[in-house]
C-alpha cells in the first residue's frame, strides 16, 4: 500500500506532463477515469465559446462565416487533428457525428469498389459502427452486412466480394490495439478498403495512418480529445481515392461552390467534400479550441505515460483485489492496449456506481465491463493509485451491494 | 419620406411585441436584416452555454447525460418547436443539420413507397435539398431524381413512379408560400409522399402539418428560431407511418435500447429513431434556450407583424426607389409571402456589400438576388424604414459601384 503510494508519488514529481493538468478544470471531489468518454474541459474552452457566442454571433452576426473563419473551420480544425494521426494538412474534415462520418465512408467505399457487396464489419464493434453499416446495407440494394465474430481471423472471412473491412483501431470494451498494418495489407490484398473507427485511439495511443498504408477513417473527438459533449467528429480518405471519392450526404457545404447556389452538385476537391451541412459552430469552436493544446503535447511522453497509468492501475487492482471477483479484461501488453483498462465482474454495474458515489467515476459496458480510461493530460498516478484503494474498499465491504445502485440511469 | 417616418414611428408604438426586442443583443450600428440567415443571439443563450459549459460539462461531466438531460435534449427541443409547426409532443427530433434530416426523411420516404423510384425536386430548390436529394438517387439504385421546373404544375409530373415530392414552404429566395394542403393532396391522390423544407417558415408564417395532413418535414432553427450558427435541425414524420419508418443514418443514439450495446439495430419508438450520433449538445443547449421565448409570443401576432414589415418595406422601397433598377421578386399578396423580401439588380450582389458597410445587413443569393429578412421579434418598423432610405441614397449616388464593393467573400 505505502510502497504503491510512494511509486505513484514519485511518478507524478518526474511526469514531464504534470504541467498539463492545471489547464483542465477538473471536477470538484472526483477522481475521473471516464476520460476514454466525455475529456474533461479545458479553461480556455470557456472563454472561447463566450467569444464564439458574444462575439462572433451577437455582434459579427452573419458576417462571421467570413469575418471569424467559421466556413473554414471545418478544415481548420482538421488540420489540428492531422498530425495525431499521420495524415497532412487539408486531409481531415471536422464535422456530424462519428456515425454520419462511418456511413460517408462506407457509402464512398461501396462506390469506390463497384464491383463488391459485402460490408465485413467487427460483430462485437462499437454498436454505433454496426448500426450505421447496417442502414446502409438496408438502404443499397447490392449491399450486403457480414460481421466478423470474436476469433475469426479476417483472412479467412475477405474475399473477392468483399468491399470494406469495418474496425475498431482500439476496442472500446478490451481496449486491444489492432495491427492496423497488417489487417490493411491483408484487406488490399483481398482487393478490400478498410474503414478504421479511431474514437478510442486519437490522443490516446499512436496512430500513422498514411505509414500504415490505410484507406480511410473515421473517429470521435469528445474522448481523449476533449471536444466537448457530442464534439463533432472527424473523417479522412486517403488522397490516392480523390477525385473518385463520391460520399451520399453531398450537403451544400460539401460544394465546390456553396455560394454559386446551382442546381446541381458538384463536389469540393479533396476532403471539404465530406463536409455535409451547416456546421454546428458553437460545439464544432469548443473542439477547436479544445484541441489547441495538442500544439504542445510530446507526443511519445503522452504515449508513454498512458502506457504507465494503465500499467499501473493494473498492477496495483490486481495486488489490492486478489479473490474479490475481478477478471482483466484487456491485453496484459502494453503495446496491444490502449489508455483504458476494463475488468469484468457480475456487479459490475452497481461497483461502478458505488465508485461514483464515492468520487471515483469510471464507466459500464454491459453486459458486465467496468471501464476506466486514463487520460495522461490530466490525471496524476496519485489518482490511479487511490481510484484503486477505493475499488479495493467498496469490494472488500461489499458497499455496490446497496438498492441505490442497481438503478438502471443513463450512462454514455 | 416623413409620412413614412411617422408611419413608421406609429406602428413601433402599437407594436404588441416590442418587449422581446429586449431579450436579443442588438449587434452595433447595425440594422439587422438578415435573421432569415442567421437569428440573433438572446441574452439568456450566452448564459445558458456557459452553464451547460462550465457546469453540465466541466463540473458534471459524464454524469450530465442523465443527470443535465442531455440525452432526451433532442426530445425536448423537439418539443419546443412542434407548436410551431402544428405537430404533438414527442413528434419532433432536433440534431444534425437540415441536409442530414432531409437525407433521413428522403430514404424513409423510398422505403414506405417500396414499388416507386422518383424522388421529383423543385429545381429552384435551396441547393442543399437538390444536392442530398442527388446524393441518395446516386446511392440507391432504384432511386431517380426528376426536378419540378419553375412553372411546372406538380400534376402535370407526378405520376405511379413517384415516390416523393421535395418542395420548400416558403421558396428561399422569392419567399413565395406554397398551398401546402393542395401539394400534399395532389401528392396523395397520386400515391406519393411530401417532404416539406420548413427552413423558411418555421417562427416566421403559419404551419400546420397535421391541418395540412403532411407527411414528413425538416427544418432549420438557425434563422427564425434564433439558435445559433449552424444550429442542429428538426425532423418530423406524421405518426401514421410508425412504425415502419426505416431511417439509414441509424445511429447508436436512436436506437430502442442505446445502453444495451447490442450488435444489431432496433428502433426507438416514434420520432426518436432520427436520432442519428451523438449529438453535439453544446450547440443543441443554445437552441433549446433559444426556443423558450416561444413559450411567450402570440403567434398570430407575431405573423402579423413579419406580413405588416414585409409590405412596409415593399411600399417604401418602391416609393422611394422608383426607376432605380429594382425589380421586386416576390408576391405582393401577404398571404402568398413569407417574412422575407427579394428585389432583384444586376449588381444586387455589389449593392449589399454597400448597404452592409454603411450598417444594413441583409445577404445576396446568386445570381441578383437581393434579400432582406424581417424576423418581427426584435425588429422595428422605424429600422424597416431606414434600411429602405439607405438602399434609395446607396442607388441613387451609385455608392455600391466602387471596386471594394465587389469582391466576393463567403455570404451565407
Amino acid at each position: 500500500m505505502a510502497d504503491f503510494a510512494a511509486r505513484a508519488e514519485a511518478l507524478d514529481r518526474t511526469d514531464p506532463l504534470a504541467g498539463f493538468r492545471s489547464r483542465f478544470i477538473l471536477p470538484d471531489g472526483v477522481i475521473y477515469l471516464d476520460g476514454n468518454s466525455l475529456g474533461l474541459m479545458q479553461h480556455s474552452v470557456a472563454s472561447r465559446l463566450a467569444r464564439t457566442a458574444s462575439k462572433e454571433w451577437a455582434e459579427g452576426v452573419i458576417r462571421s462565416w467570413g469575418g471569424a473563419g467559421w466556413f473554414d473551420l471545418p478544415m481548420t480544425a482538421g488540420d489540428r487533428i492531422a498530425p495525431l494521426i499521420g495524415v497532412g494538412r487539408g486531409e481531415v474534415a471536422v464535422g456530424d457525428s462519428t456515425s454520419a462520418n462511418l456511413f460517408k465512408c462506407l457509402a464512398a467505399a461501396l462506390h469506390l469498389r463497384p464491383g463488391r457487396s459485402v460490408i465485413l464489419a467487427e460483430g462485437d464493434n462499437f454498436p454505433t459502427d454496426t448500426y450505421i453499416a447496417s442502414g446502409l446495407a438496408g438502404l443499397v440494394e447490392r449491399a450486403e452486412l457480414r460481421f466478423l465474430e470474436p476469433g475469426e481471423a479476417l483472412s479467412d472471412r475477405i474475399g473477392a466480394e468483399t468491399a470494406v473491412v469495418l474496425m475498431s483501431h482500439v476496442d472500446y470494451r478490451t481496449a486491444e490495439i489492432r495491427d492496423m498494418a497488417a489487417v490493411n495489407a491483408a484487406a488490399h490484398a483481398a482487393g478490400a478498403l478498410v474503414l478504421w473507427d479511431l474514437s478510442h485511439s486519437t490522443g490516446a495511443v499512436p496512430v500513422d495512418l498514411v505509414a500504415a498504408d490505410a484507406d480511410m477513417a473515421v473517429g470521435c473527438t469528445y474522448k481523449y480529445l476533449n471536444g466537448g459533449p457530442g464534439a463533432p467528429a472527424f473523417a479522412w480518405i486517403h488522397s490516392r481515392f480523390y477525385p473518385e471519392v463520391r460520399q451520399p450526404l453531398s450537403g451544400w457545404m460539401g460544394h465546390l461552390a456553396p455560394f454559386g447556389f446551382e442546381r446541381d452538385y458538384a463536389a469540393a476537391p479533396g476532403a471539404r467534400r465530406l463536409v455535409c451541412g451547416t456546421p454546428q459552430i458553437l460545439s464544432l469552436a469548443a473542439l477547436d479550441e479544445a484541441l489547441a493544446i495538442w500544439d504542445d503535447v510530446d507526443l511519445a511522453a503522452l504515449f508513454e505515460k498512458g502506457r504507465r497509468m494503465t500499467a499501473f492501475f493494473i498492477e496495483v487492482v490486481e495486488t489490492e483485489c486478489r479473490d474479490l471477483g475481478l477478471q482483466l479484461a484487456v491485453p496484459r501488453d502494453c503495446d496491444r492496449r490502449g489508455s483504458h483498462v476494463s475488468f469484468r465482474h457480475a456487479s459490475g454495474f452497481e461497483i461502478m456506481q458505488a465508485l461514483a458515489s464515492e468520487g471515483v467515476i469510471g464507466d459500464f459496458r454491459a453486459p458486465d465491463t467496468m471501464r476506466f480510461g486514463f487520460a495522461p493530460l490530466y490525471l496524476t498516478f496519485t489518482e490511479v493509485y487511490q481510484a484503486a484503494v477505493r475499488l479495493r474498499d467498496i469490494l472488500v465491504e461489499r458497499r455496490w451491494d446497496a438498492p441505490a445502485f442497481r438503478k438502471r440511469t443513463v450512462v454514455t
